[in-house]
């Protein structure tokens, strides 16, 4: 990959952030509803933040921060960088405006654009993968904030008329088959991957048969018809207690509404297309799921290793895997290792990819973790007999 | 009081409101930092909604609603008026924009202009008047609510450079000797009065003498080196559970920077000037502070029977009365009773005027009430002896 | 009043704590099940743990302490004696055990004793008429927590089969009318009475007819069978949180069984006597029953100064008067003046008494006071037209 | 094993129950201090209740219940089985007392024998044997209950004088080396065991060396001198939060006075013994120790196939394995499939035994499992590397 393609590569990661907020009124880059969902401004100067901090400051001579006072409203949570707004605060800081926080990032990729003139070194360029990585991660991020934010106003705004962000449907059906036996599993190839990834090791899978198809709209709707959210035995005992302090009975962003099923997409509210791909569920919902249909979740492992019988990247699919390092696992030293490391506890790994995310971001050894309860992402379900 | 006067003092009203807004960038009219704290964005439609549904709906002949929507979004607890946003979740309604509420005012605003121009009946004036008293009390809000949100900032904006609602000194010293004997307390105009200040009626007071100054910063200063905030002797048992609670050891707002006190003001951070008059303190703090200075807080009859001894409206001060009806208090039927009444417990009256408050709003039987730990209004203290 | 009647007074005071435990069983003394209801074994101990603090310290040479633990076990609130238990964990603390409890209460009586062989003088005599009402206070709070701890056992069992605490009903009818004019309010007598009621002064009265009865359960019934928990316009605002947020239909210990109300009684439960005095309501219920009648509830004044004109002492009575300090309160220093003065905040009086006060206890100057969803204390309703 | 060494068994393990509850006051059967530690009365009675649901309404024939209240009251988590006390008040049901509570194990035990002096039929007798481990399961709690409830208390009181719950030292040292390459794990025997430890199932593991010996407090205290509680870099996230949140600077039980560190243990409270093994981490203190060693936890498989490399059973040992199914596991159908399977989610997996773990309960099979922040049970930490 040659310099002029690394300074391209940039611009165009940058760009999308972008685009993602043209459909966007001021006031809604501002709210944070719940503290799992960051306001879009935040998105955008904090993803900017990550560059100046990590990359203009360390790599560019006589660097003058744009303002010393982002630093802490823009960290998210490296406690090596120093202190930073509460994470339940962001939604209560109107200053800078998002004026200020376009000019933030034009003043960044400008000297960006300047340092990447030249031919970058191995670390800065290793470096600056991690910040394009970090942003589309950020992207996805941004996507599923606004559809919260949308989602939860009692107006149902449309983000795009003609979004694709809607409904997807299976393109195969069945089940493949896999044997017992070793298998490789974890990062193999040459280009970018996370950290927790790494290192390829071996491990030891069962027989199993795993489905080329996602669960549907209409196969949970016969769940919910069946009492799926009423019995107990379906559940797990955290999972039961969640659908009962929450009074859930539905897929994130379903409502009924004169005894239909619609749910809110970002191109607005519409009637639930049972042939569709299921989403927003939680881990506890796609468990008990399973349970009811005799079947399971996969491991992380289970799937990567079958994931070339099926094809994916339309929803992220939970599995029934923790997060927890691979064998051999060590975080980098400094703030940088507090990427993902420290993440690595009480949260289950999800595999694929979305519609949301980011072109060329996500493959067959990437590692997604969410907590059991959430739900806001592109979430869906695989079975394995 | 003319036609033509009522249409004026409408207008004039409603613009003043806008004008309370100028200052602002789009971002700071979302935000509800904490429950309290209102958006500006919800008080200039919510006061919008209240000539919309009181008096449009119910006297313009085939008045069509702005937006259905509305009555939902920006009730404020009218249970008489239906169901309404939770009043935690003011500052996730992205949507209507603020231009689409400066579009709510225009219209409502167009019509009532139309319904003005005929004189109107005793019914609608009385209506009417009670919507633009209603619509002063959201402009002291807004002020204060905007101080909260700007104050709160980490950049602390400033609202206006040359702004009035800063610093104020006392202009009278000593205290006003009165006599034990019968009074009479309550409005007795003709003019415009809230239904918690009638009926007039007589009330037994002891000899007793009240200060013509309010209590400085210079004081107040005194009383937190003197170790007031460390001393339980010196508070109410639910005061000093509140000042460990939330580890209060000065008035909000106040800022210790490289050794010196500061506060946020309107104009921006400035050094605490020790002749200024107090303000921002909580009930809790003023009970406190009369305690370590051997007085009391005066009861709100004594200082409605006091008040032509001494100039007041700088601030609004703290009574040691409970908020609790007058004899033969009645509450009007309807959603218009549920101005006042509802709220008569568990809150303190404030007497007086704060330089937030309207022109020719407040009067010297007007009976304002906050909750003991509530200080982001323009609070101080005026001591009995 | 001699000497010796004073011991004597002490011993028999003493003693009816003991005889109100007599029925429980050994596990009955521990448990707190709420932070506002403390464990018996707990009263037990704190109200000797006053004699020995203020009394056997200050005047008994070379008194010896039964166990230094105890102060930081079982002082109440009183900051001025020290660090103590935090209040919500007083259910926690196993040992010492009841048997030790008894122990401490006979060492520290054995002294008093000896101190009251010989004329006590003013200040001793003052220091212990105030220790024998405070355990008179806590004999009644030691009735109202058993009867929770038991009332919320699902075996509802019995305290004592022929408890006299149970039904009372009213003996006159009609309404007793009073004319406007000054009144004295406050104690006057040479007895004891605590800081509270003191200095009697003059305070104006309109003209109000207050009922000679307390509302029953069959008029309370009544109430919520019209829907009285389902109409908003009933309550104050803060009421109606209260019934939403904690689902209450009904008074305290009501339990609706097979379609028939009944109530837990220290006899055991039983159907609802619709001619007994309605007990255990919130001032939030009082205050939403009189609104429904279209009248009120009386000011403690109305209520002292009506006194005389029905009988009273069969429950405790809500008034519409916030507790606040009378004209001329001054707290006495140290650790006895944090008894009342502290408490002077967000609570509502109430006046007369209960089945459950102990003889002598009250009078009707007297001013109790609990939070405005307190019920668990013998709480009835008059009204006043 | 024949019909008389069911029998004898049934009576010791029930045996030891009583035995365990002896130096209690009848006080110490009754709080529930936190809502994971439940009263001994209430773990004795549950025990029963599980002989008295799931064998004697099943087998014995015409069997009366006890008292029919008593499945409301003791059931601990079972829903098919009905509803029951809430968790979070099983301190608060003062009756049945203790008393009540002993002659309703003296009534089931009866019968129990009687059923028994009839060799069991195979479904009967594997219930019988779930029956027991789970009442040895409750045994170790009820001794870490126990220690819960005396060690909160101000008084430190002392269970047994010369109990033999208290200080441990290791026997090896050093570190054992394995192999990377295919093992089995899981359950292999004849015996008992519990669901989750089945089926027996191949797994890869990479080369490690585990330690022989457990962390001692001496290597504890210095982590804990070196600022390890203040180090973010060496945390969890989570961990992080936890820390800050409870203000933790120690392991539970450690109190220091005047300048020393002291524990509390069964036989009151100590001076810390550096030779002795660390005990009552949690999850988050093992992971951050093991991170500033530059070691690591080992996960269950690692254990469970080093496991005769070492002695092992004095401290359960915190692995970095979250508690999941095994391939094929399957959850039994009705009431006792609700014993193992609906925890899998969000705790982590311990292996091993401790001093508090009845005889013969554990194996090298055995997966115990804790939320991440518990730390009362007798838990300790081993490394790999």
């Amino acid at each position: 990959m040659t310099t002029t393609n690394i300074r391209d590569e940039y611009n165009l990661v940058r760009k999308l952030s972008e685009t993602i907020c043209e459909p966007l009124e001021t006031e809604d880059y501002v709210p944070q509803p719940v503290p799992f969902v960051s306001p879009p401004k935040w998105h955008l100067a904090h993803s900017t933040w990550f560059f100046e901090t990590f990359i203009l400051k360390a790599f560019q001579e006589n660097y003058e921060v744009f303002d010393p006072a982002y630093n802490f409203l823009f960290n998210s949570y490296y406690n090596n960088v120093g202190d930073r707004t509460l994470r339940t605060d962001r939604g209560n800081v109107t200053r800078p405006t998002i004026k200020n926080v376009y000019a933030y990032r034009q003043h960044v990729d400008t000297r960006m654009n300047e340092l990447l003139a030249n031919p970058p070194g191995d670390e800065l360029l290793q470096l600056l993968r991690l910040g394009l990585q970090h942003e589309q991660q950020h992207q996805e991020l941004m996507i599923t904030d606004i559809k919260y934010i949308l989602g939860h106003n009692p107006l149902f705004p449309v983000y795009q008329k003609q979004h694709n962000l809607v409904d997807d449907v299976n393109s195969e059906n069945g089940f493949a088959a896999l044997q017992e036996g070793v298998y490789e599993v974890g990062y193999a190839g040459e280009g970018f991957c996370f950290d927790n990834e790494l290192g390829r090791h071996k491990t030891y899978i069962q027989n199993f048969e795993i489905s080329k198809s996602l669960v549907t709209n209409a196969e949970y709707l016969e769940f919910m018809e069946a009492g799926g959210y009423q019995d107990f035995n379906l559940w797990l005992d955290a999972g039961w207690s969640w659908v009962n302090e929450n009074q859930i009975n539905a897929p994130l962003y379903w409502y009924k509404i004169d005894g239909d099923w619609h749910y809110y997409t970002l191109a607005g509210l519409q009637k639930v297309n049972p042939d569709a791909i299921l989403c927003h569920v939680s881990f506890f919902e796609a468990a008990a799921f399973a349970q009811w249909k005799g079947m399971r979740l996969p491991t992380e492992f289970e799937w990567e290793v079958a994931s070339g019988h099926f094809s994916w990247g339309q929803r992220w699919e939970w599995t029934n895997s923790a997060y927890l390092p691979y064998p051999g696992f060590s975080k980098a030293s400094g703030a940088v290792g507090e990427y993902n490391g420290k993440f690595m506890i009480n949260q289950m790994v999800l595999r694929g990819a979305s519609v949301a995310t980011s072109p060329n971001h996500s493959r067959n050894s990437y590692r997604n973790f969410f907590h059991t309860h959430e739900r806001w992402q592109y979430t869906g379900i695989r079975l394995v007999k």
